[in-house]
């Protein structure tokens, strides 16, 4: 029984950071003879380059036969005044995610106590930080309909985007959201705008309905413009928060960045069945690519998280959770988490350390 | 020539808070023959509870004679379940600031040099922030059609909004932030998601063409995600923000939380002619409402920011906000930003020092 790991490195320092990763899943594939089976393909920029599109057919097939789907990074400065908006590097993630219904995106922003200097914060107000944002990844307004650019009477030129939910799609985010702080500490944080947007009256109104289903569960409303805020003020009051897909985009890169490692946070995107997509929470980096300093920390543990999610092999997850945290211990760092006395290791150098740790 | 003001306490803490910024201003009415005067109407939850809506015909026509309008706060938990979504407090807000025009919302996230220790970002990160955001506030997503709350077929339900711009309400938001840039330190970074939102990639455009009239502005452009996560990471990277209503709401919270003194922060909302609404950026606090304990400092700096963005007396703005820094050098304190060894005092205590030191 096999398994199929589509690889998709992307752009910028993507195809760097995902060389890393593939050799720690073949090292574990090795250790736990976990069958799998890697292939590679183009999204993205590189495929844009290549095929014209950046969600080629082949990728699109090649991921829905997938057992699941390990991604670098997409996008970068070349492709973005492309004035087709559909030739866009971007188009090629959010394709994926549509199509393939991973609707359920798990950021965690967790504090590596070994990184603890690292934060722009006080030690005091993130140190054991350890927040997961469930973010809805296939709605929205990224996907809302209407939505274009036009030109209205007296050639006066108009862009518009639809924000728009369904009690389906809030709950079955709010399922996954609610099942989340189960497995956790229990406290669940929706975040939406219902003073302001229909939608997310809706929203609130939905999860409120869930939370019948989940008595030991505290659901607590926020709105965006709070939440925003309170990351910044008091990051440890939350376990689980869950909001929609562009409040999500926005918190979870605060939340990321609290940690001031976000070259370490991995996350996943997951459907109905739990098959899913991993990727790292930074972008491609393009004005560092190339370079070999990029960390690659971040996809190696959405490799980690993808054998727990996706492939039931939370064995091998654990041991490269416990290879990462090693080879921290061991004071390696790539230089987006460098500090005084610790040795600086390059993009290969700290995936043969992993290696090596496992 | 005697200038009409209008003074909105509203909810929560609104009363305490704007009775001290009427005695400020009543101060510098004498002192320097202003020749202001001064009434008050009902807004918010307020005028729900004594007329059955949240903006009455009475306020809208007292706000529209008047010179400029001084705001306390508005919303409470008390309203924020009427299924009626039309009578809820804020919407007596929007409905001023859309009947005015008030399209330019100016937000300063300052540091107070007494108050460095109260923010909760390391010291070297923030000591000296001064970045202003300036925010679309009658356009967007906030007021955009359609929009609403509905049963599809099948008995599914359904939240709807539009977030939409044309061109001249990009350019006239994107000027009052180039101007502001150009009195400042000339560096304007405009904020958009141009690789997901058609609406954005028109927003991103119009600021462009803006650019050549404005030469001596460096003119940059950042996705909301990571504009969210450079506050956290680098703030003062940062000399002046635009960005639409949404997004700007988001922002402007998370960068005046930077601060740690949000208590301290005030805001203007203007119309073309500088004409306008001035609000302190906290909230309406009902949690710590008729306590007497509310910092009545941000909406004394937002009575300075009136006299000098809408009524020409910069002098008499110097004298408050020089008042202001007085009293934080007297080590007067309200509990907000309350630390070791300083004396804390009341909200009237606090605006008793501020007219003191007048
Ligand atoms: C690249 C972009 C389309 C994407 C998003 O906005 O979802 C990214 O920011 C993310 O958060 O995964
Ligand atoms: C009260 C609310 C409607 C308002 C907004 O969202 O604009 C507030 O958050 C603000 O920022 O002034």
């Amino acid at each position: 029984m096999s398994k199929q790991i589509l690889i998709l490195p992307g752009d910028g320092i993507g195809p760097e950071i995902v060389a890393e990763a593939r050799k720690v899943l073949e090292t574990v594939n090795e250790q736990f003879s976990l069958g799998l089976v890697l292939s590679e393909a183009l999204v993205g920029g590189a495929a844009i380059d290549a095929t014209g599109v950046p969600l080629p057919a082949e990728t699109l097939d090649a991921a829905q036969k997938a057992d699941a789907i390990l991604l670098g990074a997409v996008g970068g400065p070349k492709w973005d005044t492309n004035p087709d908006f559909q030739i866009r590097p971007e188009k090629g993630l959010l394709g994926i995610r549509s199509n393939l219904q991973l609707f359920g995106n798990l950021r965690p922003a967790i504090l590596y106590p070994q990184l603890a200097h690292a934060s722009t914060l006080k030690p005091e107000v993130v140190s054991g930080l350890d927040i997961l944002i469930v973010r809805e990844l296939t709605g929205g307004i990224y996907f809302g309909q209407p939505r274009g650019y036009r030109t209205k009477e007296g050639g006066v030129r108009e862009g518009f985007n639809t924000y728009v939910y369904d009690e389906n799609e809030i709950r079955r985010i709010g399922r996954v959201a609610f099942e989340a702080a189960r497995a956790r500490n229990k406290k669940l944080c929706s975040v939406d705008k219902a003073n302001v947007l229909e939608v997310t009256v809706l929203w609130r109104e939905v999860m409120n309905e869930l939370s019948a289903e989940y008595p030991d569960v505290e659901l607590s409303h926020m709105y965006v413009d709070n939440a925003a805020m309170q990351l910044v003020r008091a990051p440890k009051q939350f376990d689980v928060m869950v909001t929609g897909n562009m409040f999500g985009d926005i918190l979870s890169d605060a939340a990321a960045m609290l940690t001031g490692s976000i070259g370490m946070l991995p996350s996943a995107s997951l459907d109905a069945n739990n098959k899913g997509m991993y990727e790292p929470c930074h972008g491609s980096a393009p004005d560092i690519a190339g370079q070999g300093i990029a960390n690659p920390l971040a996809t190696i543990l959405s490799a980690a998280m993808m054998l727990r999610y996706s492939l039931g092999e939370g064995a091998a997850a654990d041991k490269i959770e416990a290879a990462v945290s090693q080879v921290l211990d061991q004071n390696l760092r790539t230089a987006d988490i460098m500090s005084e006395g610790m040795v600086r290791v390059s993009t290969s150098e700290m995936g043969a350390a992993v290696v090596k740790a496992l």
